[in-house]
């Protein structure tokens, strides 16, 4: 079938074997056809490629003999940020899975840098882009974006035109304070990662999600016991602080990331509150190096970054570009050492 | 003069307009001709391309208006470890001086998927090939590496043909315990990361440069202060454990990672020693979610993964293929809180 392709058939030789314009063939060629192109128009345009030889490119090399093609992904930071590489592997094996390559840039977030990779990768024919943020907030996504199928990841597209691929974090925040619940807690205090006004995304939905959880269960929130933080252990260890001082201490703290909890950690054991016996924490993100390494191992909320990078590729293979909802992804439970329940207290 | 290019250049073109046969000019064009083909040959191909507008594909596109060329980066799983992130960082940022992008694929050490990962960047074109490991380690490098410009990252080639691009761990684990040295310990410690035995580089290395250290000042090494370790908290918590149950205590313990340090911490303030009045601690690799958040901050030695990254895509972009020493980098310390002179003892 292929023998007669060593002289190298050009888009002009395919269009006229069938029978369109080099036009549609380029389309075709370069998966950017989308719904111009008739499902059956592209079937004969990749069948007389592949009869022909078609190779002009590494692109059009994949049909031929099965290289791997390109997906682009731009991260602000992501492959650099310590927690959030594991996006980039789950993009990867996904892309994998459909012989697949990530054409991977960083850009730190510089908008001038940004053009150009999105203009670069263009100019290699990614068959998409994968948009990432090291942490999910919502941004203005580039314009360049709007040419080709696109998908953002760990983040929400303040236009509402991209489709977006981020954690559940209200559930997460929800999920976190019920394990406390269940365990028999009833004074539960949340350390966050930002102040409310902020409008962080995932401070904002994982404090919804307490309070939800806690109004589920018939408990009252007490605004006192919810302490802002900014993410840093330092904020961990201040609140921790701030919270034992109180008359009426809480038996638990929810904090809204591992870090924080960390800061927990070293405040708690400085003044010889035992956990979990005094008092039961629970983290969120389950860094994969620091949850199990806290003494006790910390239970935790997963932030599923290598699914979400799996899914967004996904979303991208399936040619779902234009849509505007945001796909949520669960964040498991991860139990450790560090809930029990409360023991009596002496009033 | 690059007018009347808009029909488009072949290979055929060009070779009919320098003289020499199509191969060559394949050769030069995909930036693998090496030695193989001569500098003025090399600079007429160049030149007719330019002159022609030859653009089958996107590097030669770069030749005609600028825009990025590809280098390819294999990682054994450098873009999903926490703490190698940088190395991506640091390569990707050199290359962009140079308008190159960086196409990065993670094996997850597979070799069949590392052959395949190769294969696919050299049919993209990549000028080069970056191979990085995530741990320091002396390994086979693939075949097919041989026919490209090639550098390996963060490991030495166990044939000792390709470039290499190191930290210097003799260095590093040296200035660690002079550290301590100055500061005026004469018994110091070290909880290693693994076996001497393993043949690990950081390991042995490190360990011979506290020997150097200990010798180079006078002082005695103990085999018995030497623990080896495996790199995670749990080796430094049971390591410091055991150093505090000798008759002899050390005043001072260098850990050979972070980790091991955190796992000291965690053992000597469970038991009431201070760090630093009672014993002081320098650890290895700065990890900066870690090192800084520890109470008091670890003074480190940091593994200088930007600089790494940067490095090896200059030797890339240096042209520098196939001499086989390995290049050190320097392990620059950082002092935070965890030393101090040695209190006076009781004996």
């Amino acid at each position: 079938m292929v023998h007669h392709a060593s002289a190298g058939a050009t888009m002009n030789d395919i269009a006229a074997a069938v029978g369109v314009s080099q036009a549609t063939v380029s389309l075709v060629l370069n998966n950017r056809g989308g719904s111009r192109v008739a499902a059956a128009t592209r079937e004969r345009v990749l069948g007389a490629a592949r009869e022909l030889g078609y190779r002009p490119n590494a692109a059009a090399k994949t049909l031929r003999d099965g290289k791997a093609g390109l997906i682009g992904f731009v991260g602000d930071a992501v492959a650099s940020s310590p927690f959030s590489g594991r996006i980039v592997e789950g993009a990867q094996a996904r892309a994998w899975d459909d012989d697949m390559l990530l054409l991977t840039i960083n850009t730190g977030g510089d908008r001038r840098l940004e053009d150009a990779a999105i203009e670069s990768l263009l100019s290699h024919r990614v068959i998409g882009i994968v948009y990432a943020a090291m942490y999910h907030r919502v941004l203005r996504v580039p314009d360049a974006l709007a040419d080709i199928p696109s998908v953002v990841l760990n983040s929400e597209d303040a236009a509402g035109r991209a489709h977006a691929v981020i954690p559940d974090e209200f559930a997460g925040g929800a999920a976190a304070t019920q394990e406390l619940i269940d365990a028999g807690h009833e004074r539960i205090a949340m350390i966050n990662i930002a102040p409310l006004a902020s409008g962080l995304p995932a401070a904002v939905a994982r404090h919804r999600g307490y309070l939800s959880a806690l109004e589920g269960s018939g408990l009252q929130a007490v605004p006192a016991l919810h302490i802002e933080g900014d993410g840093n252990p330092d904020a961990g260890y201040r609140g921790a602080l701030e919270l034992m001082a109180r008359k009426e201490r809480p038996t638990a703290i929810f904090c809204a990331n591992d870090r924080t909890a960390w800061g927990a950690y070293q405040a708690l054991q400085e003044v010889g509150i035992r956990i979990p016996d005094d008092v039961s924490i629970v983290g969120f993100d389950n860094q994969e190096t620091l949850a199990p390494f806290l003494r006790p191992g910390l239970t935790s909320l997963e932030l599923p970054f290598a699914e979400m990078g799996r899914r967004a590729v996904e979303l991208l293979l399936s040619g779902s570009n234009g849509e505007s909802a945001a796909e949520l992804v669960a964040c498991p439970l991860v139990r450790r050492g560090s809930v029990s329940a409360p023991t009596e207290e002496a009033p």
